[in-house]
């Protein structure tokens, strides 16, 4: 037998008992006629005292064992002189009186700890040690208790949990596919699920009334910041429903997670349309963990002469409370900021609201100080506060805006951890204008259905249509999405075209679906939300590759095993396959 | 609003209640005045009442609906004169006062019913609609309920359950691998996991202690009986444990999920070496719901010089209870089934014990009465029995008699399906000899450790090692199977020596473990369990494909999505691929 306990629970309460503990060695101490060794296993750890007067060779055997060894050791509980509070098994140790080696163990190339010493190439590389490490441990620990209750409380509201297939076929609509050769059918292809979409619809088409799956999907992207190309869905779908009791249930889905797994009783989400979220944030994913809106500044600024602004589509401000003080270099830093490419503005206006009333800005020869405390006005801002206006078009400038916004939060500190914001982001248009390709693109997915009530502009302004769509934001970051979807096959179809599908590709991709919409398909809708993102917002993580237990580099590659790797000219022979 | 409640809940104690209920129309009955319709849902099924009298517009519009149309009502709940006791709410029905139609229905391809008109092609390309029939969608409630349990029981365990790559590496070894070609990687592949068996090990040298997971696996094999290309296994690996532990703790799993989804005490799990239940059942596999043991009959009937036993290996009989009044039609029957070709046996010789106390047997010019009376006393048979013996060399003639045991258990009606027996096969083989490769392969897998009290003969005689490994039995059926691993870097790489794996091989395909086995890896071992198989036991299906939503057909195929299918030349281009 290797253990009658683990290295975790042993307690004053156990005393005189006679155990057995197996685990690693996580440290070794050598005091004169003692020896310590702390003992770890994932419960936690627990001291061993090995005493060179009564067992000289095996004290010695101790004394040579080396850090991450692995060890059974039988021995009696006793009371610790020298408790340690910061150690659940603290009180007491095991006076050792016989020792096992069960395998022995090179010197780590990091050192495990909390705070290692690895880079995080070298921990990918050797990411059975990296998680050993319990700080990584206990974000994966946190993943299963967040899966368990997420299935509890599904569970509890009568939904059923039902597999979807992984090997489906291809759509090239949406991301790129990830395609498996079949050799049974040569020459044909499956593909590996984006999202189990078009399946759980055909689930609520079959009647299950309440469907989810914690399910693994897969994108071939090239890789952007922090996405992998298998990443892990709570994936949902409900029949006979509408928008607001699916934000309703799944509200209710994570304020239970919040409360189960970190004790925190989340104030009820905010709603903000899609318009409204973009208008006042920049964004449909804003972080309203701060305030500091985006204000419309045109009427305001626009017709004085200043031909930066009276040219620009549209000019947006901020107020950022207390910075009036900020320096020439502060200041410069931020002009610098939104230059930046990935933001893109062409300049910053800013305003600094002093504390005796007066307006120092950098367009001070264009607008006198009363057209100044209109802007003030206009942005709420206090005397002590700085405003900050940028200009161009709507878009590019909301969007620069939205940047500059997070920004100041975070030199205001204002982005507290501990503090969870929720918000729906709800009517999202139906499409998206690509104006590269002169085409429309489905804003959420080709299934979701345009409001009632626009349904007349689908023909005449398709781009004014509105979506029975939602998106789930928790501290500026997209938790989860869904929508009510075309539950009919006419208004499919004319989705499809509008899409730009020919009538036949409608049908080879989606006929089946179709089809189906004709069987009696129920009104249904649902929603998915990103289980590693939402794991790592719970786990304070700022990269899912922190809750994933064997992660793919930027390059989608598993450098532990070696993979993608080269194969068997018979497997690709077999498959009818060449490389180019 | 789509509904108040659903169609299964509504009961006496509602009456007069003003409801709103959503559903599939079931069945339309005019009667006169009246017209009745079933509505039914996930939940059940209620009896809706449409009067002609008071409401002649909808009671028409009621009569014009189709089987499978999707309506919603408004309308009062009433105590039924003529209640139904077969249905849950058959106390009551619905005063219909408002009818809306959801969605229309073509007349659906073929009825849904439990006993449905539809052939198996047929239903499996509308398997949205067969999934509406209610013995399938319980099915995969049943489904549901057991991963539930599942995971409730090993939580309660202390295992944690986390995920593994999809995307994995190719290895030769085993079955054939899915590959998955990499669009950043190119001429490289990644590879479907047909078990995450290297990452559950690693798991265990990162010191999670104890892992599970629900998991889809994936095979690339011809498709062989009741076999899928995606299947989920219940994956499971725990450190410091030995081989009884973990025989232990997953008797209590199969025995939680009978406890508490079939409401049934199973009896304690017998437990068979692999040679004993080869000797007596001449399978790995045994039903031991009967007896009807296998006798090794070499040297009761050798030697007295009948050619064709003197010239074989092996000679082995059952006994047959209470057949010794078969008839010449019906043992030319049996001569027949062993004579098939999957059976393979040249021959049956039978002995029919008379009530008379006199034998009857195919052999009675070769062998005296004492004789024959020998053979009864081995077979324990009573007068009024049958005894069927077959001979030739001991592997297939074994095989032959597990396969006439089955048959004649059928015929004497002993496979009960309510009744369950559970066995544990252990002390397997380590290795298989390859005849026709002239080489060895892994019985279990090359991860599988030999017993420690053989490992002096992997040199001398590797075909007598045994191994740590167990499987589980449950009427015939193998539900799980695991083993205690090796952890030990020498001993894996002999182990992948004897199995004829190159150094570079050893290295390129599983270095990264071999490495992982060098910093404290501690002893482990694990189980897996065919999670379909295990839920068609619990649901009395003879197919896999009864408990799967959507699975494909014996050529790989689904045929209600068309999967596989070709792809874009862009793809292939994209993957610098070609179709030779």
């Amino acid at each position: 037998m290797y253990r009658t306990h683990n290295c975790g629970e042993l307690r004053i309460a156990n005393i005189n008992e006679n155990i057995t503990l197996s685990g690693w060695v996580k440290k070794i101490r050598n005091l004169g006629g003692m020896t310590f060794i702390d003992l770890r296993d994932r419960f936690g750890v627990t001291q061993l005292v090995f005493n060179m007067e009564t067992h000289p060779e095996m004290c010695e055997q101790a004394r040579n064992l080396g850090r991450e060894f692995v060890i059974t050791v039988k021995g009696i509980v006793t009371e610790r002189s020298n408790k340690n509070k910061n150690v659940a098994t603290g009180d007491i140790e095991i006076i050792v009186e016989e020792l096992s080696l069960l395998n022995k163990s090179k010197l780590p190339p990091f050192t495990i700890e909390n705070k290692t010493d690895g880079g995080e190439e070298l921990r990918m590389k050797y990411r059975y040690l990296d998680l050993r490490r319990d700080v990584v441990r206990e974000g994966l620990i946190l993943r299963h208790k967040m899966a368990k209750e997420i299935r509890n409380f599904l569970d509890s509201k009568d939904f059923i949990e039902a597999e979807t297939p992984v090997l489906i076929k291809s759509t090239p609509e949406g991301a790129r596919d990830f395609i498996v050769p079949s050799r049974l059918n040569t020459g044909e292809f499956y593909a590996l699920p984006q999202s189990p979409q078009v399946f759980k619809q055909l689930f609520m088409i079959a009647g299950f009334d309440r469907y989810y799956q914690l399910v693994k999907c897969f994108r071939d992207e090239d890789f952007r910041k922090d996405r992998q190309p298998e990443f892990t869905q709570i994936d949902c779908e409900l029949s006979f429903i509408e928008q607001d009791d699916i934000l309703n249930i799944f509200e209710g889905m994570v304020k239970h997670l919040f409360k189960t797994i970190k004790k925190i009783d989340l104030d009820n989400f905010k709603v903000l349309s899609y318009d409204d979220a973009i208008n006042m944030y920049g964004t449909d994913k804003p972080d309203l963990r701060f305030d500091m809106k985006i204000s419309n500044m045109n009427n305001i600024v626009k017709g004085l002469g200043f031909k930066v602004f009276d040219d620009s589509e549209y000019i947006g401000g901020i107020c950022a409370k207390s910075c009036a003080k900020y320096s020439r270099k502060q200041l410069d830093k931020l002009t610098k900021f939104v230059r930046q490419e990935q933001i893109g503005a062409k300049g910053l206006v800013y305003v600094k609201c002093n504390e005796d009333g007066s307006y120092k800005s950098s367009v001070d020869k264009l607008y006198s100080q009363d057209e100044l405390k209109k802007w003030a006005e206009k942005l709420n801002a206090n005397s002590g506060d700085l405003l900050l206006l940028l200009s161009g078009d709507k878009r590019h400038t909301l969007n620069a805006l939205s940047e500059l916004r997070l920004e100041m939060a975070s030199r205001l500190e204002l982005l507290d951890n501990n503090k969870y914001s929720a918000l729906w982001v709800v009517d999202f248009p139906l499409l998206d204008w690509d104006e590269e390709n002169k085409r429309f693109h489905a804003m959420h997915h080709p299934f979701t259905s345009p409001k009632k009530e626009d349904l007349a502009l689908l023909n005449s302004s398709p781009e004014k249509v509105k979506a029975n769509a939602y998106d789930l934001v928790i501290n500026g970051t997209e938790i989860g999405g869904g929508s009510i979807r075309i539950h009919d096959k006419e208004l499919q179809h004319k989705m499809f075209k509008l899409l730009g599908f020919t009538e036949e590709e409608a049908e080879s991709q989606f006929g089946f679906l179709m089809n189906a919409f004709t069987y009696g398909a129920p009104p249904h809708g649902g929603i998915a939300f990103g289980f590693d993102r939402l794991v790592a917002l719970f786990n304070g993580s700022d990269s899912i590759r922190d809750v994933i237990a064997f992660p793919k580099n930027n390059s989608g590659r598993d450098i532990m095993i070696n993979s993608p790797s080269t194969v068997d000219n018979e497997q690709l022979k077999n498959l009818n396959l060449k490389i180019n």
